[in-house]
């Protein structure tokens, strides 16, 4: 470990300061309370997350180009129509009351490897750009990876136009109101692009397992987003007979329990994290309760198969209970491999595993376009995330530095056949 | 019917009109999408409900005093020493959605008997007053009867001097902002009343099984509020394992679906209507669930023994899930048993049954301070109530109306033996 810090300490000390960056982010949307963070898209911590962004950019002599979605990308050159150009980048938004590394890390080590490209040198004959794409967590408009799914025309501008946030305010408006000039939809910011890579802290407890500090994507599981609206009537919780109640906090109760033993049993994921009941008062038996549900699975037929036995045991149940159930898709995303190739020579630079991942990421979004993504992770010793208690130590955070500032190197040196570069 | 109609017709036409009180009071506080009322205890629908008071106040020329807890009476002829008092009268909030004749019948109702009364040419020898109580319903700052609690001493200053609302705001700002002058705690607007009527919409069906327009009340199940603080470890709901989660929404499943049972079992009544999830978003396995379980059973030991259980099954479910559960009493009110004579001679004011209720009352803090104390219910044909569907019919309402007039005559004529009256 210390030859590795010696070795490190040659470029940390000569760039802009890794961990300087960390303390610049650290305050921004954090609840002094949980200690963690609120960055919910447009908001105002999330708007000085992008400030730092072009700071950052600004320290390094990068050009920021952004589009009409809100997202960014920093470069170091211009891309041109003869040289094709790789992105590396993450986001800079929070699930509500979400950790510090999830997205930032990303961003923050994109920077970092450009410092240390620097550091070793290196004068890149292709454009590199760092980049920062909008509500990747899907927490404030219900859409996860809604920037790159705008960018690569993979969500309409009419359906974006449509959404609204817990407020009611519209996508449009909460751009307006944090002074950008919204044109959503396909936009050229990744034009010329023919790679993408997205360093992210893990999610879970693979590389932990493995003992090691990094470890590159091999694909993404299918996953779903699916509102439950339970109807049923509101009454009095002191006076009406517990028979004579249509009371769909029982629906809503029996089916979150059904939701967790199905996954359990399957080895898949379902959760129900969020519940909003209408009154919500204590003494009413509630008129309704919309839940979502949150279901992964390996297979897209898995997870229709998954959504569909939990859907028919709460209605089962709402039989029971006098009342009814809904069910809509909010968003359903199919399996995203990542490039083989890529993957295999990302593993290479280290004895990196290949491993799945359950989460969503822009670099899905952006390899189910056809551009050529990739990932790389970075070990969480707790293996817990969206929380504050996410987190990933110093040394990893560096290993995946170097891993990616490597693989930047190699894909500017012609390190992949250039048989889909280029393609989108 | 028909005869009933032409008799009443005679006070009707010539008083207030009755329906014209109800037309004024329609649109306030109601939501135009459910139709039903959110008149929070110094909102601004539950003000313009006072100020709709006092008018109909000085429509007949009585005066209104107040206390510092926000309480109201209208009374036709100021008491004096001499002559103790009747009071009736109800509550003009509601809860969280609820229906238009919870609370609002039994202040609509004492205006019209005191039109009626005078209709007929009564002459009271004693004082009658309206009243209105703050916070019936417990809606805002969580303790049910928090006016009548105030002023009968039944709640500290202290206790009342913390209380917020879910936004934190302190009882005492809000009564500020609502541009009162608050003084919290017991307040001589009672002085000198010697029995007080409440008339209530029925919240159950026990009238309509039985046939008859009016009720009368025997008693008032022991009735408690207790929070329920759920915490587990917040996660990313794609990549955590589910034998590696703490989520505390699966005890609060199991918790909603095991006090339902125990109380259906036992004939008695508990319900989860009120939750808070934290962070509540789609993609994360909750830090923290709190929720409030209303339980009502026939006696103090019976209540206990049914929220023990419940307690008893949520921890041992948390011991599975890896969850913690803190249980806090809210609030706890024991069986209150209505003067047993009054209820007798007003029963005997027309068929009345004697009936028992799960519902607390302003009344019930009133009997339990020593005042003697009744209630009359009015059908409720769905026998819906906390609800916008809750209702009365026009012909029951009046049927009470006649039947609260009947009764402050017999009271003011020396319907009861003085043995209780005047003591508090």
């Amino acid at each position: 470990m210390a030859r590795v810090d010696r070795e490190r300490r040659r470029w940390w000390d000569g760039a802009v300061d890794f961990e300087q960056m960390w303390r610049d982010l650290e305050p921004l949307g954090r609840s002094a309370s949980s200690g963690g963070y609120f960055r919910q898209p447009f908001g105002s911590a999330e708007r000085e997350c992008t400030a730092w962004f072009h700071e950052q950019a600004a320290a390094r002599g990068l050009d920021v180009a952004a589009d009409g979605n809100g997202n960014l990308v920093a470069w170091w050159r211009v891309p041109d129509a003869r040289h094709p150009a790789t992105v590396t980048g993450s986001h800079l938004d929070s699930v509500l009351d979400g950790g510090a590394y999830d997205g930032p890390l990303g961003v923050v080590s994109a920077f970092a490897a450009v410092d240390l490209m620097r550091e070793r040198g290196f004068e890149p004959a292709t454009s590199i750009g760092v980049s920062a794409f909008v509500e990747e967590e899907g927490s404030r408009f219900g859409i996860a990876c809604l920037g790159s799914r705008l960018l690569s025309g993979q969500l309409s501008p009419d359906q974006a136009r449509e959404l609204r946030d817990r407020d009611g305010v519209f996508l449009q408006d909460a751009m307006e109101q944090a002074g950008l000039e919204p044109s959503l939809g396909p936009s050229t910011l990744l034009d010329g692009v023919s790679c993408f890579l997205e360093l992210h802290v893990e999610q879970g407890r693979d590389l932990v397992d493995r003992d090691v500090p990094v470890g590159v994507a091999s694909a993404i599981w299918p996953h779903g987003r699916y509102r439950f609206d339970l109807a049923g009537e509101a009454n009095h919780a002191g006076t009406t007979r517990m028979e004579d109640r249509h009371d769909p906090m029982l629906t809503y109760a029996m089916t979150v329990l059904a939701a967790n033993k199905q996954a359990r049993v399957a080895g898949q994921r379902a959760t129900f994290g969020r519940v909003e009941v209408r009154p919500n008062g204590t003494n009413a038996v509630p008129s309704a309760v919309t839940a979502w549900l949150d279901a992964r699975a390996e297979s897209t037929e898995r997870l229709q198969a998954l959504v569909a036995d939990v859907e028919r045991l709460a209605t089962e149940r709402a039989g029971r209970d006098g009342t009814t159930v809904e069910v809509t898709v909010e968003s359903q995303s199919p399996e995203v491999a990542f490039d083989e190739d890529l993957a295999g020579r990302l593993a290479g630079l280290g004895p990196w595993p290949v491993i799945p991942t359950m989460a969503g990421h822009d670099a899905g979004v952006l390899a189910s376009s056809g551009l050529r993504s990739g990932m790389l992770f970075v070990r969480n010793p707790t293996g817990v995330s969206h929380s504050p208690a996410e987190h990933a130590g110093t040394a990893d955070c560096l290993a995946g530095v170097e891993a990616l500032a490597d693989a930047l190197q190699g894909i500017a040196g012609g390190f992949l056949p250039d048989d889909s570069g280029g393609e989108r």
